[in-house]
């Protein structure tokens, strides 16, 4: 028999609530809690949440909170998900809840704009002894509410935590794997945004699939370059956290990253196809940190250098897909 | 001024035809050449290829040639596009009109049934002083024959070789990077088919996106992993004839081991399935190939040793993916 944990689920979107019926179905005692009030008053009525995964019920072990105290209190283990650009704040908000020590699963991918941190540098700088696990990895919500097979990574610095964390989301259609390398898991995570955006540029321009599988491989090739240099380990870009969370991504619509970069590729001027979208395109804002990034770190990152250009109107999109296909003649050098 | 070249192609397929249109286009002076005698004849009478690349016309620089000898003879280079089962019969036929040096870009991809050699290794048997390239890569034929943007690997054990033919192949729209990897070039593109039979059967049995992407990423995990034991670069399997031409088959009806894949996951016998297929459905060979291979170098092969079942009529495809979900917890390592 496993153990059943009380977990708290902090925001109730469409990840943060798939997952907490993943744990629940499972068994776990689970709390989940959102910001926006209106939000978890129809939730509590409806046993569903209908805005954003609609059709899948709660089971009796799923409540929710009114409260964000009431999520946290007791839990033993807490599930972020907020949007990268909250999730400092949550953690705020939590805080005074929460033992020093507490298990916390992030799964906000996302670099914070005002400081170009990952999510666990903000986690470690506001509690130091937080058991912090990064879980990340090609799956939509809509597919892993449904039960439909899914696999994942949980990663920390602390193996046997991730080993925990494993445990206890661990499932027959909800397979975990663990990795140490949490920085390149959210700097993955975080930075196919960009390679998103710029799939979808392609795809608005009318350009096929030759272009697409280019941009996404050599536009993961130079991503693993960046995160290389800012302590990754190189093969977890090739792993479910970054190509294969790309693949998803980049075949989705989904994906508002993607959607946005199609409206930029059909002609679009970019500031108007983020207003279209109508909520954050987080690779809008992970292109301007990767590209300050790749200059502070002295790395090449022409694709990410393009679509940099393409979204702050500096060039057309046409062009830009000119410059990249008439580089100098090049090996096919990964690092 | 490029300095153009006489170029024989051996076989008129889709893809050896986008290809000879590329270089004749570019101003090169190609002769294409096919067994099919009536294939031929039409190709000569209509200046296109109706049956596998209809909508193309060929320029002044692409002439049909009606005998093997009236290709190859004179060429400063040619350009293999047999099928891999017959590329050791089309070598064997073109050898005695070939200078013993002669430049050979072979575009096949998959291993020899009899012998489990790969393309190159038949090649340097036949003709030990041949200046071998292997050339692949994400590209639809199609794609390429009206001239969309497309990126390919050109792969020598002499860099200099894989560079004189990056400049002969190269234009704005067709874009070549060099590569020492002959092993895991030709290892990603062969082995590749596989995972295309398995993301068909996952996405035949209704599984999604999420499913698909795992079995992609892990895929290409383990077909790292054996071509690493094989002799390859790891990080070959990250770029464009890895991880790169898998993106492009997988999400292709064009490609018929998906199409295999998908039919068996709707529950179709798998002998009846290539059967329907109609044509060589090269990744059920490629499996049992890399099944033995998987054998032969005590590598883990999970997905591949499912398909291997499923394929044999072993076990359902259901229950595959329940024991690849159902495995011991693991760490992602990728090596």
């Amino acid at each position: 028999m496993s153990d059943f944990k009380k977990i708290g689920v902090i925001g109730a979107g469409s990840w943060g609530t798939a997952l907490a019926i993943t744990l629940s179905n499972k068994g776990h005692n689970v709390k989940i809690w959102d910001i926006d009030t209106q939000h978890v008053q129809a939730l509590k009525a409806n046993r569903e949440n209908r805005k954003y995964l609609p059709g899948v019920q709660f089971s009796e072990h799923l409540q929710v909170a009114e409260a964000l105290k009431d999520a946290v209190d007791g839990a033993e283990m807490i599930l972020f998900s907020a949007p990268a650009q909250h999730f400092r704040s949550a953690l705020e908000g939590a805080a005074p809840y929460m033992p020093k020590d507490i298990i916390a699963v992030n799964v906000a991918k996302g670099i914070e704009q005002k400081t170009l941190k990952r999510m666990s540098e903000i986690a470690y700088e506001k509690m130091p002894a937080i058991k912090y696990v990064a879980l990340s990895g090609p799956s939509h919500a809509e597919e892993v509410g449904v039960g439909q097979p899914t696999t994942v990574v949980a990663a920390s610095n602390d193996v046997e935590l991730a080993e925990v964390v494993q445990e206890i989301f661990m499932t027959d259609k909800f397979r975990v794997y663990t990795s140490r390398d949490v920085i390149g898991v959210e700097l993955g995570g975080a930075l196919k945004n960009i390679i998103a955006l710029g799939a979808g540029i392609s795809d608005g321009m009318g350009y096929g699939d030759n272009a697409k599988a280019a941009m996404m491989t050599r536009g993961m090739v130079e991503i693993a370059r960046l995160g290389v240099k800012l302590g990754a380990d190189i093969h977890t870009f090739s792993g479910l956290t970054g190509i294969g969370d790309l693949i998803v991504t980049c075949t989705s619509m989904h994906s508002r990253n993607r959607r946005c970069g199609i409206m930029i590729g059909e002609g679009m001027k970019p500031s108007e196809a983020v207003e279209k979208v109508g909520m954050v395109v987080e690779g809008m804002f992970t292109t301007e940190a990767a590209y300050e990034l790749a200059k502070r770190e002295g790395v090449e990152m022409p694709i990410t250098e393009g679509i940099y250009a393409v979204i702050n109107d500096k060039i057309d999109a046409r062009d830009a897909v000119n410059m990249l296909m008439t580089r100098d003649k090049k090996s096919e050098t990964v690092v």
